[in-house]
């Protein structure tokens, strides 16, 4: 259960920061799927720590190997092994994390469950663990793309304080691209990158708020009652590390209208039925309506930082502590990827989940 | 799966609106726990409808029925079956509805998954199916408090604007209980209650945020990556009707600090460690730190107004509809206990994973 | 997990022999599906005690009735619930059972377990609990016979030592039906009532083997590791009460031949493909290649017989019972549509999950 | 699901016969046990092809590596993923496989059910997929010997019509292994590696019959009503390559006996009680009696014989094949491992199932 994700497309991730590295095991995805490493990529590269001097410095090519499930380069129906090796691991920068706990990072609580950890780089608490879902999540993605058209897209909506204005309904991929933290409203952008370069010499941190849209979703998808599309989607992405928030539609915001005010009324047009409201967020009782749904995710500022906090050690004894490891003073930037790969993985799950009870046999 | 919740301690609801009854199968109990309707009623009458002037009106006395899993006023470790009739079923109320779409319900959806809906009362998109939540709840809360001394209280926190002062870390249940809308602090409380009937008389609605917190939660609880606490939290949440949103701890609102003001200093004081601030709402790392678990849900307002809207008819054609069935002006006072259901059940849930892999033998 | 079976076509039951009844939610049956009791009941009447002079003489109607999941007839696509009351009950037969564990029985494993027991009339390890996989298993019956064009029929093919002459590949329903025994063999069925007869009379009870047959199932049903179609068949088979082994094809026979014996050439014939000899049992790797899929399950002697026993009571002392409950000489007429209805459940599911990995979109 | 066996400890299979490797995810594992490759290499060692004259000659020293979830050779908690290089690839053997489908084998059934195959080596349909189950296993039958005292063995029973006497009592692991037939009854072991060796020199092959025994398993694991310890174990072996039938205790030889002679007799003596006969084979109502539980596992001849046989191609036009892979004229010596790893695989889940749900806060 804890390291599995998904009910019919299954993916399950394995792996710890400074082990032999990190990889995930993809059960249920259709047979007959073109599929190689170049498919699987690129996401990983935006996930990538070094790829910017906004993001943590850790030399890590990330490069994935398909070991199974695939047969001259289609899928075959089986499970697709994928993994990355680890390469830059040095040990010798978390020693002092051997003993002590970090505030606000997951030693503590691990130390408690399960009576050990793997303190260099933080074991399975690494972002590291990541790696698995993103890979998954670009098999999600290009079902999504080639058999139902589905479109998803995440991007940099705030920066502590500077919030982007971006339109959730016509957002392009290479708007988002082109700016290193990865938002599309490109003179936002800047100011974004500013703060973030200074969190960095300061060895400070800033989170924010990343905003995902996935556009071309059909009515249906969803279940009724536990398995909403919200709850999925909600689960997913505070599965997230540094997640905090996660809302829908008009979400926080709606609680200030009225009934009258927040309901979307629905149009037809050509038999074609559609909302000229969405604050739905393209979901209506759990399951989609054929909008475009739109959700936020908050992710608190990074907990490390470069100065010295209290804390306490592995035997309960007050003490302080100042991480040598790499910075990462914005988590922002890579969490797009990752946001996307699990919107993609819940929806495709839920595609199949309708194939099964309410397709044609 | 789409009905049922849960991986140790299980549910599954069934039930429409209109028809037989609303009930739950729980799995998964511990034996030898004393168990009577006599445990269950009372969260039950807290969900109930027509219970105040401020909540739908709907007639409905939710008595409920054990039909098994209980033996000489003890659970046997077998399923125990609850079931509610229905009542108050007027479906003269909804004859509109038959071939009609409500704005922002679930209408529409369920006809585009399913090909057929139960129009009367809204059949199974009721909120008649939390029932089955909150009895099963009333057992989780009981397990907790007894086996494990977890205390679960959930409050509203605002109404539209109206936002209360309450510290989750010492309200009690009787200030809660001490109000119709359910919100500890009184003089806000009157001010909640008046635009809530303020909004009966104009038959529209309105949304706000309930509060909820578990107290006493050990360390160790939830689970590294996909299952976090505050994962499974957000998804149980989020599966609840109307909500739009979810955050824990410093949430959204933490995102406005940089690390080295978010981040929560852990102290240790004869032997136990705690954290000297309490942004991570109790959670690190997907797993409980010891501190109390806190943390806001978004339940937009009521889609149900007594006002003429725009719509379309099962031929897809547009028209307008005006509900005649209950109006129901904010479903906050209600869904506390339902806050609290859900809370329990994912947290007696991963009582029981933690015990089955990191408990003794 | 423990009371829930299947995947997506998923069900869970409920209820002990005493209590208030018994009963099963069906989750993941597809919607629009004409469904009304007079599809249940029928093979409910085939498992009811009291139907026949060689079986259980408990007086039960066993009229089932659909609480939920329906709506003018036709299946919503939301949890189906369906249950039967208890009328029969006579704790007063069972009182001894209070206090002692009945030989071969699971009086004393439930106790070992759980700590609490039912005693009257067993609690949960009654076969009343098969009431609910009877009443699911018609309704997939029904999806698998007008959506697929499967046919499942079990029958009795051996008492004791007495073995009938049956051709799983051409037998008729009517034909098992014709003798209150189910075995198509007629005069052997007679040789076996008279033999399940004696043991009544003499308070013992004999057990043997039922057969069971799907015709039609179509190539590719099944899962290639460990959800193989015969391994589900088995263990939905080994959940039966009373079974002690399952085998399939040429099964425990097939090991007295080589290799060169014992494989089925395939053979084309106008586009399509099948065996010339069916020693594989309908199921290759796992997975059905549109042959008879036929299988075997042994029942022991049901462990109630009328006469004084060895055993020991609760506080662990030896003494000696003797049953005074219904005696029922010979599960086997009323395991046949319990056979049957594991059978449907299994084949469903996988029916769903074939269209969900590899049917077109 | 497909490739997931297990609720609380649960592996997750992958690999192809000739892709990069093979290899095993288990989630759920207990922390803070001691675990190297060391644990796991003496069942792969076993499992292993070229093991000895009787099994396939296939060289592969199937060297495994683990590569998550253990630090400074302990487990974490943490998923534990473990895999095992191909090394002996012989596309060229299988050629004539790309295109026809080898009788009694999976190639027509995974070609109709994905569409797609790896015909080199069979692909997923390989035995080299039961490596990851058997070095699972280790990790289980190591809990099972030290937190539970409950010692799993296996061994061949019957090879054709040629039957071993061997009490499953008091059997040892060293007269096991004392053959390479890993028949405990050494007379009868050389009698079966004759026949075997007459079956690798005429191009043919032989079934037989496998035995498992578990001892020392306490009172109460299992689950009452689908998830049985039988229905499991049962599951478990019908997943095995080759496997045809399961019994259990008495199994199909029971049905000879009335329910006075079949019942097993309890007996108490200095406050524990146990059965002074065990034909319910350790195992009543689904849950364990404190009685060794022993059971058979029909194993049907190899499929791959040195001959030609009539079969069809992927255009479905009649032809010939004469398999050029490695011959194995008999699968039990090899799958003695595997049974007692899918026998621990389903004991130490049950185990954790019964901490969880009945066990000590």
């Amino acid at each position: 259960m804890a390291n599995t994700f998904g009910h019919l497309f299954r993916i399950t991730t394995w792996g710890e920061s400074h082990g032999g590295g990190v990889g995930v095991v993809v059960d249920g995805c259709p047979p007959r799927l073109e599929l190689t490493e170049a498919d699987i990529q690129p996401d990983l590269n935006r996930r990538r720590p070094g790829q910017s001097k906004i993001v943590s410095p850790r030399k890590e090519s990330d490069t994935v190997q398909i070991l199974s499930g695939t047969f001259e380069g289609k899928t075959l129906g089986t499970p697709i092994s994928m993994w990355v090796k680890n390469e830059d691991a040095r040990p010798e920068a978390y020693t002092e994390m051997a003993t002590k706990f970090r505030p606000s990072h997951a030693d503590y609580t691990y130390f408690a469950k399960f009576g050990i950890r793997a303190w260099p780089g933080g074991g399975r608490t690494s972002a590291r663990e990541t790696i698995g879902r993103v890979a998954a999540g670009a098999i999600a993605k290009k079902i999504l793309r080639q058999s139902y058209g589905v479109e998803i897209l995440a991007y940099v909506k705030q920066v502590q304080r500077i919030v982007a204005d971006v339109n959730p309904e016509t957002v392009k991929a290479h708007q988002i691209e082109a700016s290193i933290v990865r938002c599309p409203d490109q003179p936002t952008a800047k100011k974004m990158i500013r703060l973030i370069e200074k969190m960095r010499k300061t060895g400070d941190s800033v989170g924010g708020i990343v905003e995902g849209v996935a556009r071309g979703v059909p009515p249906g998808w969803g279940e009724p009652v536990f398995d909403r599309l919200e709850a999925d989607l909600g689960k997913a992405m505070l599965s997230l590390p540094a997640s905090k928030g996660f809302d829908i539609g008009s979400g926080f915001g709606g609680i200030l209208m009225t009934g009258r005010e927040h309901n979307d009324p629905f149009h037809a047009n050509a038999g074609k039925v559609f909302t000229t409201s969405n604050r739905s967020g393209g979901i209506q009782g759990g399951i989609s309506n054929g909008q475009p749904v739109f959700f936020r995710v908050a992710f608190k500022p990074v907990a490390t930082v470069m100065h010295e906090q209290e804390t306490v050690d592995e035997k309960f004894q007050n003490t302080k502590i100042k991480p040598r490891g790499r910075h990462d003073p914005c988590v922002l930037p890579r969490a797009v990827p990752m946001v996307e790969a699990m919107t993609a993985l819940v929806l495709v799950d839920h595609a199949l989940r309708q194939k099964a009870q309410c397709g044609e046999v």
